[in-house]
């Protein structure tokens, strides 16, 4: 698919993608929804107010103002028809032979309104959060962290391959990429034999390769979602890092909608439980096939790839989280977050998380420059990258989710 | 204090409280902001449209719009002074002798519009919840429930005594009281030898005593909370109702500011661990004195007051919970809802939760005409109550919690 705006063939942001975002310039810092395209942006709010979407026949037309929002939060309530036409609607306008050429490409003034330099553009959270739900999905990092801590015979606890396993996070602690974040402070015993906690800096921070999944429309409390519908209810995905001993989440700014990965889903890791009726899936392609990264720099300046890993490491899908989540009558909103757990292999290189790549800090990861590692340190910087497909066909992917670590804040 | 308006001796909306909430109306459906006083609430969003507050100082005057906002989150972000000049400005709206009788007291049209009896208006949440966390800061329940399950050697997990211990529970499920509840379903062991587990409606639901407690102002990411500066963070407190196995939050809809509590406090239970410097208060007096009761009203109409207890039964203040909650720099927010944790005595009929009054569902709890319980039965109504201070001086209470069990949906 080809475009008269040019796309370097390395983008993430290919014409297959159209990712949505929310972003801010210093020339107008009104936070508005935008879209990611090659090295570019385009200001959705812009756009709307120029009449953009005139020839988008399938949108609901009182509901143009859900592009001059702060958040994401009314657009992605709209439903997943709303986000499949309006992202097609949104290739076309971008296509080589665009049938609406009037819109955007023949039209200099609105083109030079709408379309920023990528590098131009400050990025914001895109959603309002309700609320945050992370699963725990990834069996083998489950698996090889419960051999840590437990022995072999009882890495996986006995409901893990049951149902989807989560715990629930705070809303408040997600921030985007770029976010410095210090050191925290906490209790904690100084060595397994200690009686008496200290106050104290970390001194194991970790980081988690994660997806994260944005709901689109809720459920009502009593009413649980189908599992075989659950994908209705997904708007989009982001890359996450999930600072562990911080509580901190952090993400790429860039949501890339369910519709865009479509085309690359595969099977997970097999379940030798049967699933319940309400977790059993009629399609078996439902586990996103994503290839992730982790890279390290230190304040050195070394760069080092410590991980590479596809996202089909996953035991449940997402449909499989939305069912279980919603199966008790939980009701799920519109923004609310789910993360998928760890996403890990099993082969060194491939672990999302210090602690398994270094047996629970018995052993070093080796960097660049003739640095190593067991935990992060401060200075440190984490850069998590996906993509799915090819440059022939465009790349789907998310982008940087990047952050680094700060010293921890003096105190008495 | 007397009023000019008839206010009962033993009703929970005394001059001495002034509780806010959210209203509306068959003749108005917005929601708007309201206190309660006795058999009547003023409507904030009439009374301040109809200069109500001309004569209050000590408010930004760019500000009434909060009392037309939907939610009190606007309003409780406003701080803590400014929460204790309007509670202060509507006592002596209402005062018998008030200085502004032209406001009110003589103004029979904003009368006519803006006093409403308490019968005639819908409750609703009265703030957008950011996110919730329960804390376990009743040790009494703690042992008791540790007791159960660990033995009473190990009752109380190694931390319990250095810090606050918490969960962090879902925003979406606060509902507030009033709103029936089905069963809910989920899987379970059938017996402890089970290896497989059944997908089946919920058999040991159980209601749990708590206060709750709101978020006025908000703290930055990475700028924890002095815990002796910590009551500035506090809006308020309500009743609330933590149906376990449900995971629903159920509270009463009026908040009752912190400051209409201010005179009603003590110590609450003896913790033999200093805490650490974060956690040491200068203040002895930092634990509430408000009673405490539950009862269960059965589908025969039988009701049984089953508990009594007094909310010093806790462990840790809030603003120890605050400031432990802030200490990894994690940033709380306006409309954050903290629980106190189930509260319990340690004698019989004082227990917070069937779990303890049943000694895990091996006695049965007598109720009146004949009937009794282990857990929740479908067709059972929880109402829980509380107050502080005397019927002379004015009651300051939370009016009721109340909440009914219906049965499961029907599901294959």
């Amino acid at each position: 698919m080809a475009s008269w705006l040019p796309i370097p063939s390395k983008s993430h942001f290919s014409l297959a993608n159209i990712p949505f975002g929310i972003i801010s310039t210093s020339a107008e810092p009104t936070h508005r929804p935008a879209i990611a395209i090659g090295q570019h942006v385009l200001d959705l709010s812009a756009f709307a107010q120029n009449n953009g979407f005139s020839k988008l026949a399938d949108f609901p037309a009182d509901q143009l103002k859900v592009f001059s929002q702060a958040t994401l939060n009314d657009f992605a309530a709209l439903g997943r028809p709303v986000h499949r036409a309006t992202r097609a609607y949104l290739q076309d306008i971008f296509r080589q032979e665009t049938p609406y050429p009037e819109i955007l490409k023949d039209n200099e003034s609105l083109r030079n309104q709408a379309l920023i330099p990528i590098g131009d553009i400050q990025s914001h959270l895109p959603l309002s959060i309700g609320d945050y739900t992370d699963f725990f999905a990834g069996r083998n990092h489950a698996h090889t962290v419960g051999t840590l801590f437990r022995g072999a015979a009882n890495a996986l606890q006995p409901n893990y391959n049951h149902l989807p396993v989560a715990y629930h996070g705070r809303a408040s602690s997600v921030v985007v990429s770029g976010t410095p974040l210090h050191r925290p402070w906490g209790q904690v015993l100084p060595n397994p034999q200690a009686k008496e906690p200290v106050f104290q800096p970390c001194a194991r921070l970790d980081i988690e390769l994660e997806l994260g999944m944005f709901i689109s429309k809720g459920n009502k409390l009593g009413a649980p979602v189908d599992v075989n519908n659950a994908e209705e209810y997904i708007f989009g995905y982001v890359l996450m890092n999930d600072w562990s001993a911080r509580d901190i989440q952090q993400w790429d700014p860039w949501v890339v909608l369910a519709d865009a990965l479509e085309g690359f889903r595969g099977k997970g890791l097999e379940n030798e439980i049967p699933p319940k009726k309400y977790l059993a899936e009629k399609r078996e392609d439902s586990i996103l096939d994503i290839n992730l990264e982790v890279s390290i720099t230190t304040a050195k300046g070394n760069k080092t790839k410590i991980t590479q890993v596809s996202s089909q490491n996953l035991l449940w899908s997402w449909p499989q989280m939305i069912a279980h989540h919603s199966v008790s009558g939980c009701n799920l909103r519109t923004g609310d977050l789910l993360g998928s757990g760890t996403i890990s292999g099993l082969e060194p290189g491939t672990q999302g998380s210090l602690l398994e790549q270094t047996m629970g800090g018995k052993q070093f990861v080796k960097l660049e420059g003739g640095e190593e590692r067991k935990f992060i340190q401060d200075g440190d910087s984490i850069t998590i990258t996906g993509w799915s497909g090819s440059a022939e066909d465009g790349l789907v992917g998310f982008g940087e989710c990047e952050g680094t670590i700060i010293a921890a804040v003096p105190r008495d």
